[in-house]
């Protein structure tokens, strides 16, 4: 049984934070970037223009984990945080449309984004979640 | 040859900045937590007072990736981040000592950290820097 999101989860993955993506590169070794997120049908998803390594990299190892920072910080001082392990599927199409959706919370309801005339149609990456981990209360 | 840091990442990584760190679980997976961190001889340190999971990672396979988001956001609107690719080894003592170094610009000139009688002598990992990586000037 995968783990569920706690609402206080569901909150802070609803809110515009920069999620922390790792995926595994070639030889094993790990490999970080960033990537705005949002929930649909209690999957992460993130989109991307281009043809990113990190979608290479899960098309031949969908192992994902991700993290983003919460507000709080515990009574150790420490700032809490989410993390989510999972495995990632990747969807032709779809990513301006993603992008400009996030980008409305992310960086104002009257922006646009990507600011471009012809955006590649680029790529949506779901990702089912299978354990939750971090500093706080982020399972049910 | 190992990338070097510039300036800039060097004010980064010296900044009371949380890092995300990624280790190799045993299956391969990608294995996420967060630690503060400075910088000694160009390498990163952290300290640890129990033999965490990443640390019991990194003696078995040294590989590690670290990312801390810079203040900057860039033409896009998207935050710059640095990453850091690299293989960390570890030595038994010193984590304590370590820790309160760091809780002085992490949390305040005047905390007591970690706040206990008698902590264990823990660990400090180092980690020699291979690729650096992100979005930013964080490359000389």
């Amino acid at each position: 049984m995968p783990d569920r999101l706690s609402d206080a989860a569901l909150d802070l993955l609803g809110s515009p934070t920069v999620a922390t993506v790792v995926t595994l590169d070639p030889d094993g070794s790990p490999h970080i970037t960033v990537a705005w997120i949002g929930i649909e049908d209690d999957e992460i998803v993130f989109g991307t223009l281009n043809d990113q390594r990190k979608l290479r990299n899960l098309r031949r190892d969908p192992r994902i984990a991700l993290t983003v920072f919460g507000e709080r910080v515990n009574e150790w001082g420490l700032r809490e945080y989410l993390v989510i392990e999972g495995t990632a599927r990747i969807t032709d199409g779809g990513g301006p449309e993603l992008l400009q959706h996030l980008a409305h919370s992310y960086l104002g309801p009257d922006v646009v984004f990507p600011a471009m005339p012809d955006p590649p149609p680029g790529f949506v990456t779901r990702v089912r979640i299978g354990r939750i981990g971090g500093i706080g209360p982020w399972r049910r």
